[in-house]
């Protein structure tokens, strides 16, 4: 079967001259997949060069949604924007999953619009990978949401583990809810009441995972409200980046420092190489009736062309298929409830 | 001025070998101190070995609080543990401060019920200093408050401040509360209000600061409830931890990586002391009518000896004070309102 990703190409902070390199890139790694290129024809094409591979093609569209734009006026307003076109060809089944690197807010709103939610699940929830201690865990949702009810938490946790056993061919993935302590009692009503609803699911629930947990990977799924997912992922964006300029800024300080800084190179690079960030991105927008990958904003084209591929490997493991599947399981369950 | 610090000889992970030496290197340091160490008679006096400093006085306390006891049933229980005598000596003015390494949630109930609030806070608030890639910021509330109303927020604010602008010397200190966005219309209802009441405080409030902006420096005082306080204290722990174990590793990898480690020694060591956590031992609980200071569980000496300082430092300054005062002038403002 062959894939087909829509590409918004304007999205992000670097717009067409990060997302079609990525395209062309993500093209020439695999065979069966097509790409649509979605945005100003003017600033796509030149980009292309000589590219006369039959499977890229560019759907232009006439307006861009901004980065700070509300999301409630680019869905209102931009109908013809890159964004909603991608999103557009998914729910027309011309493409198999859409991948922006633009305004998450909008990205949401307009995916939740246009695709409708999966039958069971409430709320979108934006679920990311991240690097831990003994390999990577999913994390959701990541800022969809800023008030969650137990339900939508327990929503997530079904998601999430669907996800993870899609892709990574797991039977029952662990997962484990975000908490300030390991123990029952710890934490707030909702999160309380979710953990009970999570361990009467038929989930391969763990229990609570506290901060630091995250990264000791003690989950393969960790769930938590968008607001605490948003801050845990931007806090540990601002401490990597801090770090780093203290390394750098050390091995800077002097002559010797910098000779040290040549020799220790290769080890810094394979360090460097391990923490990527770039490796990671691509978070999925769960919960919709379609694939929607959102890349980082600031993504250059190695990391874009992970957000496509992560998308070509959602398609490939029929992730919706599955979510679908186990929210069907659910439902009698929540009613004997 | 002579201070005097009530030490909970017993907290924390190691207990007496570590808050011992560290309240003798403690005095050592500070000709204006006097501790008193209270805990097992037995289990201090042998590591007190000759010293026969008359600013040393041994307190016994027959029992101790577990680190994981429930709070509740401590402060019924154990009204002999080190760590109530601890606070007990500050309530009766024989102590000026006190400083605990045990059970947060029992640090916390039991100085509340024997000290009380201050007048105008509800909630005591738990407030640590954390590296910036400018200096250092405040961040309360770290997990005291699980659900916390926008007016608790308020005075986590202005609590946050008044130490600040006590220990820092600084007039007006910037204050921001922790956010999803940099946009006012972002966040949840609480955060929302809690942001509306700050710009009205008189407060040198700045707006929202995104998980990034904590480490980044972007406000010297960061306020947010406790439960997001803590997740984005303990991931930022869990990332650090895993950070240094990738880097150990890669120089581990083989006999030219370890070669290069050795040739970059002086340049981690450098590293690690700017980075050490150590150095930003010692919690304030804030709100409550007497000083008390948490340490990290884990904490050796070194760590210990410094929240040892920050208990002198909050006394020298007159942190009480200053927050009662700002309190107090606060209050006219809230009536009006």
């Amino acid at each position: 079967m062959t894939i087909t990703v829509a590409i918004d190409c304007m999205g992000g902070d670097h717009g067409p001259c990060v997302t079609v390199p990525a395209a062309l890139d993500f093209l020439r790694k695999h065979e069966d997949v097509r790409v649509v290129l979605v945005g100003l024809e003017d600033s796509i094409r030149p980009l292309l060069g000589s590219v006369g591979d039959s499977r890229v093609s560019v759907r232009h569209a006439a307006e861009v949604v901004a980065m700070d734009e509300p999301p409630a006026l680019a869905l209102r307003n931009k109908k013809d924007s890159s964004m909603r076109i991608a999103i557009n060809l998914v729910k027309q089944g011309e493409a198999d999953a859409c991948v922006s690197a633009g305004n998450t807010g909008a990205l949401m709103a307009i995916s939740r619009f246009v695709l409708k939610m999966l039958p069971g699940i409430d709320r979108p929830a934006i679920c990311a990978i991240l690097p831990t201690a003994t390999g990577h865990t999913h994390v959701l949702d990541l800022g969809a949401n800023v008030d969650c009810s137990p339900e939508h938490l327990l929503q997530f946790g079904i998601m999430g583990a669907s996800l993870v056993s899609a892709i990574e061919h797991k039977d029952r993935p662990t997962v484990g809810i975000l908490n300030i302590g390991e123990e029952d009692i710890k934490g707030n009503d909702a999160v309380k009441r979710a953990a009970e609803l999570l361990r009467e699911s038929g989930l391969n629930f763990i229990g609570n995972v506290e901060g630091d947990g995250i990264y000791k990977g003690e989950a393969e799924v960790v769930v938590c409200d968008g607001f605490v997912g948003n801050v845990a992922l931007k806090t540990s964006e601002g401490l990597a980046q801090m770090l780093a300029t203290f390394l750098r800024q050390e091995f800077n300080r002097n002559l010797l420092t910098k000779l040290a800084a040549l020799i220790a190179m290769p080890v810094l690079k394979n360090f460097k190489k391990h923490v990527d960030h770039r490796r990671y991105n691509g978070a999925s927008l769960l919960g919709l009736k379609g694939i929607v990958l959102k890349s980082h904003g600031s993504a250059d084209a190695f990391a874009f062309t992970n957000a496509l591929e992560r998308a070509a490997e959602a398609v490939r493991s029929g992730v919706l298929a599955r979510i679908t599947e186990r929210v069907a399981q659910q439902q009698p369950l929540q009613e004997i409830a």
